[in-house]
């Protein structure tokens, strides 16, 4: 393989709403990461942001970065792949390195977004969903929301115990957050507080989203030997469509990307020591952490719970507070994640944060909803290794052949409910509420069908009717039993601030 | 340096207007270029887009593709620099090969462009100029024209002759065009059609600029021994604003860009036997074969005269039709340079546009007004070719250092008009038609200055208001000899379609 690569500087700027515009946050970003680096000779500059064009109306963002850096005449180019685009655009500019072609590389991702509406932002997000699923009014928050959903059910937990795991995923991570001072909440949370937020797709609340941020970070990338050595990537993308997957609880970009990952650093699971994992919305942490090895599959849950994941845990996941906590300028959050992951294994940190003795972190970020992700691992020189010879994949991921997935409309009319969500943020232009469930037809296929009601139960028998591409679940699909029991669990657990009152 | 990296395949769809979306004609083309390689295994997909978001709406896109091609799993990453992004792209996945880490790689450029109104496409290609020469109003093509006055002005040409230049090239890519299949324009143009045809912007007309175009076009490298070797790879930004250059007449992007790419090829330019020069505007070509070292500088209109450039001249020049006659698809054009380099080089074209005995061949692309640009280096594996230990750059690209830039208003009020344009199609929302001009002020300073008279002459003395960051001519500054002769030659050079016509 090509050259060992090694991280010379990092940076970045405070996370949360900033008055800064998006090429002064990067060059703020990159300032300190060439400060930190020391290293004044700069060989390329790799732009990382989701969607300039849409956010702020940036073109042309590589050049114009380079410019602003002093470095015009430094080649420079944009890498993107929506939310997992702080970690691609790190992989590319590690194989600028690793080709021999480039010493010094800095990378700079940032994302500039709290200036527009909620609703335009949630729209835009959108745009990274397959077009069946969006055009049905589905935003990522409601396909995380399903995805809980049918957790809950596989884990066979109850809502109150699934819904006391994701508060203390929340929780955890605003702790962390209030220890970094460039996280955009700093604040404790308490159980209260995650209790009484508001719903944003049942059943996640405003807790269980990373918010929306303005942020840059930076990286340099060297050849020269330095403390911290970038020994694994891995890389792999899944169906745009969430209905054309195996499993909705398990992602199996992150499984492709973490085997890789591990494969070239020649590690497994339980060497890593601390792990940034992309918790843009609370479950993802928990299906990261099986994903990545960490914990048996649907016994993540248990890891949080006892405490296993905490900054002082077995496993600390997301010390520096997460998407969660530090914020979530997507096209920046990956490279992050690597910060965080450079700043613990440096072992610099203040004590509150510093996980110790970490030798190996590793860093899972999401693309889209979850098919594009990377896993990167980055490890300390100063300690002695041995490589096995005989390196063993932790884990399989499964069947990998090409799926052959046919959209054609299924012929029978009735199917039983895989998961569902009722979505009150709403991408501008669809009313709120709206419920979404995947539907297993009795073909054997999977759609997307919407409803205006809000009592639907996994695994009940439900009929839609189609209009063009869209489906929707007949009036009488939620009649008898599920009706009144999901109606009287609704009010019971989600009695403090329950979609009726989100509704009014 | 890295592993050598080959041209497996390539392949491209007719460029054009096109009922396909986006995603369907990059599957296209990318099936070619499979098709082409006779490789199946993919361990990396590229896609090349300059402005999904604002064209089309499609938003994490390299997951998409990979999706669309049956190769869900497999790595994916978008890259982007505006109308150099195909090269950009390129050269990514050039460096994810070479690196070691990947040994089949897609690469797939492409945009959809057509279906949008003409003022809209003219605004979001506008986004890629500096913001301050955006806000008075200047397009693309009014920077092209302003640096083909200043051509003609330092080349010692009258405007007839630049005029007859200009038709020259124009007449020449649509010849080419017509041989290429691929071509949006496959008819030729005679003289007359050239100076039948509008003005866009003094005194470029529409058969000067490269028409909107949708396409897609994919290549497949590998670290297999082929015939076609990627031998030379350069890439240079520079500054955003054209006010802050050395030079309006020579851009220092490609200059640096080529002697990189000379230097690791280790050939000069004398070696070239074919390339693609970047014609977004005629002048761009002239300009481009002087940057390149093909020909000395202000003297590539010679070139152009003498026919050296032509299809069966000493250097070919776009035997493809160039983006003149080929047509444009912003982020597809780099790449399709190369697919032409390498069908050239590959000698199995039709006779009438094969150019013969080509070995050594040259692209280069420009992204933004010539902030981005690159040259990339073909060479056939199966001659001999001596490489020279002493290599010796072939020219200077002069003082490197980092330009210290001041965008204080100037202290004076008037100056002298360094070139100037008329434009007639302009952004949206900006009336037409719209005088801008470059203006060295007294001071020595580099300001652009807008008004609605169209009279200016280069070197005259003008003075200006300024209006929060807009700068406008005094109506009084065109005043003077300057007005009568300026007003009398354009009557007389641009009888058949002048202004008047235009502004009715």
């Amino acid at each position: 393989m090509g050259t060992e690569v090694y991280v010379a500087g990092v940076g970045m700027t405070k996370f949360g709403k900033s008055t800064a515009s998006l090429p002064e946050m990067m060059v703020e970003a990159a300032s300190r990461a060439i400060g930190d680096a020391k290293i004044h000779t700069i060989d390329y500059v790799y732009i990382g942001v989701m969607n300039a064009e849409e956010f702020t109306g940036d073109s042309n963002i590589a050049a114009l970065i380079a410019d602003r850096l002093g470095l015009s005449g430094v080649p420079s180019s944009r890498v993107e792949t929506a939310s997992s685009t702080g970690s691609a655009v790190f992989e590319s500019a590690f194989y600028a390195v690793a080709s021999g072609y480039h010493k010094n590389v800095l990378i700079i991702a940032g994302e500039k977004m709290t200036h527009l509406p909620t609703a335009r932002t949630t729209k835009i997000l959108a745009e990274a969903i397959d077009q069946n699923e969006r055009n049905h009014g589905a935003s990522m928050p409601a396909l995380a929301a399903m995805i809980a959903q049918k957790y809950q059910d596989e884990a066979k937990l109850s809502a109150e115990h699934m819904q006391a795991v994701l508060a203390k995923v929340a929780i955890k991570n605003h702790y962390n957050g209030s220890l970094n001072p460039y996280a955009q909440f700093r604040k404790l949370i308490s159980e209260e507080d995650y209790f009484g937020s508001r719903w944003v797709s049942f059943p996640l609340r405003t807790y269980d989203c990373a918010p929306i941020t303005d942020g840059a970070v930076a990286v340099v990338l060297t050849t020269e030997k330095k403390l911290i050595r970038v020994s694994g990537m891995g890389h792999a993308t899944d169906t745009m469509a969430v209905r054309h997957r195996d499993s909705f609880t398990s992602f199996r970009s992150t499984r492709l990307a973490a085997l890789q990952a591990y494969h070239m650093a020649k590690v497994n699971p339980k060497d890593i020591s601390v792990a940034e994992v992309h918790d843009a919305f609370t479950p993802f942490e928990i299906i990261g952490i099986e994903d990545l090895g960490f914990f048996p599959p649907k016994q993540g849950w248990k890891a949080v719970e006892e405490g296993l994941t905490s900054i002082k845990g077995r496993l600390p996941i997301n010390p520096s507070g997460g998407l969660k906590a530090r914020g979530h300028p997507v096209g920046a959050s990956g490279l992050a994640q690597i910060v965080e992951v450079v700043w613990q294994l440096r072992g610099e940190l203040e004590s509150s944060r510093q996980v110790r003795g970490a030798r190996i972190g590793l860093a899972q970020n999401i693309g889209g909803l979850a098919n594009n992700n990377l896993v990167t691992i980055l490890e300390r020189t100063d300690f002695y290794r041995p490589i096995p010879i005989y390196w063993q994949p932790p884990f399989n991921v499964g069947n990998n052949e090409t799926r052959v997935v046919s959209d054609q409309p299924p012929s029978s009319k009735s199917g039983t409910l895989e998961t569902f969500t009722t979505l009150y943020t709403t991408p501008e232009g669809i009313p709120s509420p709206l419920t979404l469930g995947f539907v297993r037809t009795d073909d054997q296929k999977m759609i997307l069908a919407r409803a205006r009601q809000e009592n639907p139960e996994i695994g009940q028998r439900v009929q839609w009717e189609r209009e063009g591409d869209l489906y929707y679940f007949r009036e009488d699909s939620f009649t008898g039993g599920a009706k009144k029991t999901v109606g009287k669990w609704l009010s019971r657990v989600f009695a403090p601030s329950g979609p009726k009152e989100e509704k009014s």
